[in-house]
């Protein structure tokens, strides 16, 4: 496959300037059409676009290229633009496989991601990485990793299923493709001087390779201090302020809409009415769900909200394409047409809608009219990672049965209340009955039981916890979707069902799954390190719907309460969570009892 | 002195972001001017920069920043700019060591160039670059080098001191400071395959550097043939249509205004009424004589420049600076205002003079009000730099006597015409009489002798022809300077002037010289490689205004003819040029003699 194999540009330069010259055709040629010219800012009408060797050969008038075995695209005055780049992304949160994902992008025009593995790599480490990474550059899709760098996310509040150390971002910054540090989450880490942030961070800069960040805060003078440290980029800011502030003081802004962050209509202000230069600044997702990548688009449709917020066209789509290349470092390879550069190349009828209807990627067409028309690889990952959900036994009811330390008829306890749209979630607590024993849930005071189960190293840890707010009535959930260690995390308002649905879960090599009285009312089983689906876009997007619907039927409204779900485990985000060690207070970052103790209302 | 021994941003980030927050002092800050900001393009004004260690470390209301040992400068209300960059420039063109030119660089708010030593390249090879590219690192002007990718011009025609090869880039390409391939003028040797040619882009991009250009044709398909190589800028850009041909193509646009170059007025139409982006352009110097650094300035000269022609001033400041810096890679570093970069800043009172008053390098004050404030090492060049001047013996001035080859009383030579202010010459012939078998010049006609020596060998190789257009009616001159192989040139209306001219200069280790009657009238000594001065730039200034003086003296009217002079020996412009080898007829890229024969008038 022509596209695994891609040539260095020294290897195929001479041979595209006999192309320019006229002195041999070019293997495709796309005529007339009009160019969005990322350098210029300018479109420009009847322009052609001759390819050869997976490179761009020569721009303009083009007939000269042309030979009779040169593939003749007319592009009728449709818009030539540079195949898309997201430059922040985790391909985990589609629930795909890179490959699946790959399809699923290529179709709405995404030639070139940088992705951070970061999901994968608190399951299985570096070698989780080097899967996915491997996995991507046999693909059409230029698939470029920035390589995670706060894994697991804490060390002292829950068990991950690996941690990456310094000496494996020196090792992982060889990998070809490798192009940088993925978002240094844990900014007062580089502002208090951590040594392993700061050891990843020199390493990444020794190694002449960016640094990505994530500073979701406003305090100025951290800011500062973490931007001296090299982190380059933030792609957390969600007000016009925080944009203008970030961007004045050299960062990279990464506007972002994904799934559940849509900072677009918001952030891009700094643009449409701060009026400042656009040319450190670019789109990214971030997160993408399945939905949103089958009924929206990907970067095409952050694009595509840029402009409906009034940004310049020409101007959105640089922030999707020269502006990210350039921002890594890889502007003479692609992000722009011209010769010479890799033929990542759209058709588009409309900017204003942006959904291509020609994708090429390295001189070939991968997609027409929204298909994929080009085989993509199958990538076969190792037995290791479809069988990352590793427990001691199988789990009974008696496992999630929650003793009183007392004797009291009732008891208090700390309840993690999940706030709906938001990864926020409150520290309550409630007075339960004790039943022989046994603290029992509440479903009227929507109270319901949870446990997060250690899943990597099969040690049997269970933690015993009560959420409030996702108003089961009846039934389990589970799921090993549980950022960022992702342990296995069950709530149900039944031990029996919640026992059956980790059991179901683990067994089908995790995912999420919704249970009800023994029977199985909807899954997704992720079998690769339990976080992603090797099943088309289509097919997983078919069964979130499914799984979202078997929620409402266990009774509750929320809108994607899994993710909701999957997010109540990540004790790096006030107020409290539920971790395979027990109970998080992050407000004071340290483990807490489930049980106060004897009500004393 | 601490500027020759940068720290590495990772070394210093910690301590940089304890003082951006507040837990320790800065050791400089600037109070309360107006931020030149280079990335969102606004003017802020009341904005402090605090500094340590070389760096920046807060940008704002910085008095947290203010310790009892702190300097405070106060800006009152000046704008605060980042240092100058000049992505292209030969150091030797102004005559003036590295460290020289330094200073007088620096006065005037340039803290970082990218220098091509092609001119010492010609003369002593890698040795020569490596000298220069040594002398720049231990100045408090940060001094890239792009390495020489085109010596000599030519193989045929000439004999340089030195030739480099594939190898000796790659070699080069290893120093710390080598950022790229200095710009590739033999383009059509990139286009049809020049092994050399394409051999040395090809180190280059493995290196992962930047490949610099240099475009003078109108060619398109050749343009686009040579982009696709991987040569990414280009400076020898004249008019708005050849400017916006390029930056339509993705080259990095440099916009020369040197001495004998002024293409401002023209190029910057491409920005003033084409209204392109101008984030992939910069402005340059190429070349810049001593008495132009002296009146007009460095870049800070042609930043005003295109204020003048009506760009926005900080517009042309980001030409000048972050452009720079992110087409060589290094905008994490250089060229702009951020924490964690060079703390190379400049006040400035008014942006359309941009004459800073204030000049500070790695956070130290280099320059106050046009004067270097700040000691600058001593860089001893070995001695055979300063011994380049090779001759097998003393001249005579038997050797300056041209023989014809026939009998007749007179005989048809051609002539090397030279144009005022135009790098071009012309071929014409002339009917010259011969007396006892020397062929005569002719004063009446403007027809006199001129000689090429060869000096790097010692070879004893002389050639002899006729120049016109100098106007010269007594005396001689003679240069070392003598593009680009620079060999000993003279020229004189008597041969025992010329060979006294020609010792002369040898003597003092090369320059420029002007002779009468036996007597110096005027002299530029240049003992390193015969190019440079190590003299501060007030002083070779004025040796080059009594030079100037002395050739009027001569008889010749024309404006800086010692300029016109040294590029007459420049066999890869045309029409013609005498090289140590003989007349080089460079319409046909041959070697033909000076006599034709009997005139058949």
């Amino acid at each position: 496959m022509s596209s695994q194999k891609r040539q260095k540009r020294y290897e195929v330069s001479y041979r595209l300037g006999q192309i320019a010259m006229g002195q041999a055709a070019a293997e495709t040629v796309i005529k007339d059409g009009t160019l969005v010219n990322v350098f210029t800012g300018e479109l420009q009408e009847h322009v052609d676009v001759a390819m050869a060797f997976g490179r761009i050969a020569y721009i303009g008038q083009a007939d000269h290229t042309i030979g009779e075995n040169t593939n003749v695209i007319q592009a009728n005055g449709r818009y030539i633009a540079p195949g898309l780049l997201d430059g922040h992304m985790h391909v985990e949160s589609t629930m795909l496989t890179v490959t699946e994902f790959a399809k699923a992008a290529m179709a709405k025009g995404t030639t070139s991601i940088f992705m951070d593995p970061h999901e994968i790599a608190n399951v299985f480490g570096s070698e989780g990485v080097h899967w996915m990474h491997e996995e991507g550059q046999q693909l059409p899709l230029k698939v470029f990793t920035t390589f995670p760098s706060c894994v697991p996310a804490t060390t002292d509040l829950e068990d991950a299923g690996a941690a990456l150390g310094v000496a494996d971002i020196e090792a992982g910054l060889q990998w070809p493709g490798v192009e940088g540090l993925g978002e240094v989450m844990n900014f007062p880490g580089v502002v208090y001087g951590d040594p392993t942030m700061c050891g990843e961070i020199e390493a990444t800069l020794k190694a002449g390779k960016t640094v990505t960040g994530h500073f979701p805060s406003e305090d100025e003078r951290m800011l500062q201090a973490y931007i001296a440290s090299g982190v380059s980029s933030c792609h957390e800011t969600v007000t016009r302020e925080q944009a203008l502030q970030k961007v004045r003081l050299g960062m990279h802004l990464m506007i972002r809409e994904g799934s559940a962050w849509h900072d677009v209509k918001e952030v891009i202000k700094v643009v449409t009415e701060d009026n400042v230069c656009t040319d450190n600044m670019s789109l990214v997702t971030d997160d993408v769900y399945p939905m949103t990548l089958l009924n929206l688009g990907h970067l095409n449709h952050v694009v595509r909200r840029a402009i409906e917020e009034g940004v310049d066209p020409v101007k959105a789509i640089q922030m999707g394409t020269i502006n990210v290349a350039r921002y890594f470092g890889m502007e003479q390879e692609i992000g722009s047409i011209a010769p010479g550069k890799a033929a990542d190349i759209l058709l588009i009828d409309d900017l204003k809608q942006m959904v291509p209807s020609l994708v090429i990627a390295d001189g070939e067409v991968v997609a027409e009219s929204g298909k994929i028309v080009k085989e993509f690889p199958v990538y076969e990952y190792p037995a290791e990672a479809r069988s990352s959900v590793r427990l001691q036994r199988a789990l009974t009811a008696d496992d999630f049965l929650l003793r009183s330390k007392g004797n009291a008829p009732q008891t208090q306890v700390n309840v993690v209340r999940v706030i709906e749209n938001s990864a926020r979630t409150a520290k309550m607590t409630a007075t339960l009955p004790v039943i022989e024993g046994i603290i029992q849930p509440d479903l009227a005071q929507d109270v319901i039981q949870m446990a997060c189960i250690e899943r990597h190293k099969g040690t049997g840890q269970i933690s015993l916890g009560f959420a409030s707010g996702f108003q089961l009535k009846s039934g389990a959930v589970a799921s090993t979707v549980a950022h960022d260690s992702h342990n296995l995390l069950v709530m149900g308002t039944s031990p029996e069902d919640m026992a059956f649905a980790a059991n179901e879960l683990a067994a089908c090599g995790g995912g999420m799954i919704v249970v009800r009285d023994g029977e199985v009312l909807a899954k997704v089983a992720m079998p690769v390190a339990g976080l992603m689906a090797d099943r088309p876009l289509e097919t997983v997007a078919a069964e979130v719907v499914s799984m979202e619907e078997a929620w409402k039927e266990l009774g509750c409204p929320m809108n994607a309460p899994f993710m909701t779900f999957s997010l109540i485990a990540l004790p790096v985000i006030p107020d409290i969570r539920i971790t395979n060690r027990g109970l998080a207070d992050v407000t004071e970052f340290k483990l807490i009892e489930t049980e106060i103790g004897p009500s004393t209302v």
